[in-house]
């Protein structure tokens, strides 16, 4: 069996080009003892796929030039092996590619009617499950604070708005442009603001009369700097993302204003603490599966995908989401 | 009965100038119900009034000009009162004066034949309880972990040292100049270094090999910048304070690598927590008075003092302070 797939042709500088990947088809090996081999029904594209691309030290190991982009995907099982049956879908992470050999350990089997399958990649998987741990572990909203996040219409972000508002806070979000404003007024967002208007730093102000004791930090940036000064003592700031500054080539012109914010941490008693879902997974994936799914099915918890057809429109995709033109749990729909 | 008082004159500018203070003798009011007259011993100099000179928004009002200058005092008794007798001597809030009229509810009997008096205002007082709480709450030492602290000859950084220890931590200690070092070693520090050295950096890297689970942070600036890259995935920051930047009259110059620092705590999975003694206070001091007393009985804590003479001396000494010219707790005896 053949896979088509996007390799890393060179390590992007700024923002990622065509030039920076190969499309190429190729035979795959044969599933060897423990293995699946898989045809991939979709993709998930997310911002954290910026950082695999680049030899920057991270949390992960970079992709290797020539090597498949990764990413989780649902797949079809093509032949049987150990644990599957052809025809079972799984969650797993074959990356950019229409069919992949994966290691059966790794791979979830996935019920075609409890959700709709490209729920895995979005609000029932890792971007959902971003949200819940971030959210309620570092940022852990009370009855009545104040919760905001940017980026608020993307998987991660509405979750985080959605769930503040099951614990009883208020939830501010973030977005870019009217549409996504309006979204988030209709997922019951107490209070929508959009981060390109003008007059950002009014709304945001009047958005937030008591401060702001949790923020979501999903973008950096302008955002950011808006958000710092109105941070009340003991605030929490989850730190999941940092999407405007992945295509930066170089640091942003001075002054220096590192110090100014260590002074704010230390005045206002705030933490800030980054973090990556696997951390909270072992300990609390199962609970988030059952109060996700709760949520969805009482309708607290609504979610909006943006689907885009066809691998060779991958790249194009993945651009639009570091400038958040994606509306939506962002997926490529690949066979 | 009259008092000496250190009044704030103006809110200075950079680095505390005479002209920012101005010194009277004035008469005290006649003590009313549930208030004491007092004869200070010995005042606390410590950082954090840096700060309270400031009208930038802070944790804690500023002083008002022709205020008196704001401090921890250990005072006698001059006249009896509700709870006091003559003669009894007090942790109270006198502030930068040879007596002083305090509301008897904030002050706490200090017993004599327990431990010098002095040690009322460093090892077992706030600064004491500063380096307890910041790094056991916050900081949460591991034993094996490497504990980096600066400042490290100061009231704050020598417990937060030492304290690391007892719990088996391993404790690097930074402080300006050779007999500082020397101190650190004497004190058992498992490694003393001098940011004044041009090696620094390479020095710090010697020192922390396993890179460094715990800063805690005292001063910025320069130190920081070297520790930042250093810090272990899951690295705690307890920031204390950032005495290097309190006398500073504008930010440093570009790059501007605030979004750096957040990236750093992003893949670093970084917890930076600032923090003020008090937040704890409630829940941990008996604890605090029951453990730290017992580190010292044992041998396991020393500390030091830099005892000044005369109130007469107290601006400069201040400033000193500021600049690390103290080496140990600064303390001026008052009468």
């Amino acid at each position: 069996m053949q896979t088509t797939r996007i390799v890393l042709a060179s390590r992007p500088v700024g923002e990622p080009t065509d030039d920076d990947f190969r499309i190429e088809t190729v035979d795959l090996p044969q599933p060897g003892d423990g293995q699946a081999l898989l045809q991939t029904l979709f993709l998930s594209l997310d911002p954290y796929m910026r950082g695999r691309m680049s030899d920057a030290p991270s949390y992960a190991a970079p992709v290797e030039i020539g090597q498949t982009m990764v990413g989780a995907t649902v797949s079809r099982v093509v032949e049987a092996s150990d644990r599957f049956q052809p025809g079972d879908v799984v969650l797993g992470y074959g990356g950019w590619q229409s069919a992949s050999v994966e290691s059966t350990k790794h791979l979830v089997k996935l019920d075609p009617d409890a959700a709709p399958l490209s729920t895995a990649l979005g609000v029932l998987g890792m971007p959902g499950f971003t949200a819940y741990s971030g959210l309620l572990t570092i940022g852990q909203p009370k009855e009545g604070e104040t919760v905001v996040v940017a980026a608020a219409t993307g998987p991660v972000g509405s979750a985080v708005g959605q769930i503040a508002r099951v614990k009883g806070a208020r939830a501010v979000g973030i977005a870019g442009g009217p549409k996504k404003v309006a979204y988030l007024n209709e997922l019951g967002f107490d209070a929508a603001i959009d981060h390109r208007a003008p007059d950002f730093r009014d709304q945001l102000k009047a958005a937030t009369p008591d401060g702001v004791d949790v923020y979501f930090e999903n973008v950096g940036g302008a955002v950011w700097d808006a958000v710092a000064p109105r941070l009340n003592l003991y605030a929490r700031v989850p730190v999941c993302g940092l999407v405007s500054s992945y295509n930066a080539t170089s640091l942003p012109e001075g002054p220096d204003r590192s110090g100014q914010l260590m002074g704010r941490i230390l005045t206002k008693s705030l933490t800030i603490r980054g973090f990556i879902q696997s951390e909270f997974w072992p300990s609390q994936h199962e609970q988030f599966q059952r109060d996700m799914s709760s949520w969805i099915a009482d309708g607290q918890v609504a979610y909006r995908e943006d689907i885009v057809e066809g691998l060779e429109n991958t790249v194009d995709a993945f651009r639009g989401l570091l400038r958040g033109a994606n509306f939506g749990k962002l997926i490529v729909k690949v066979s």
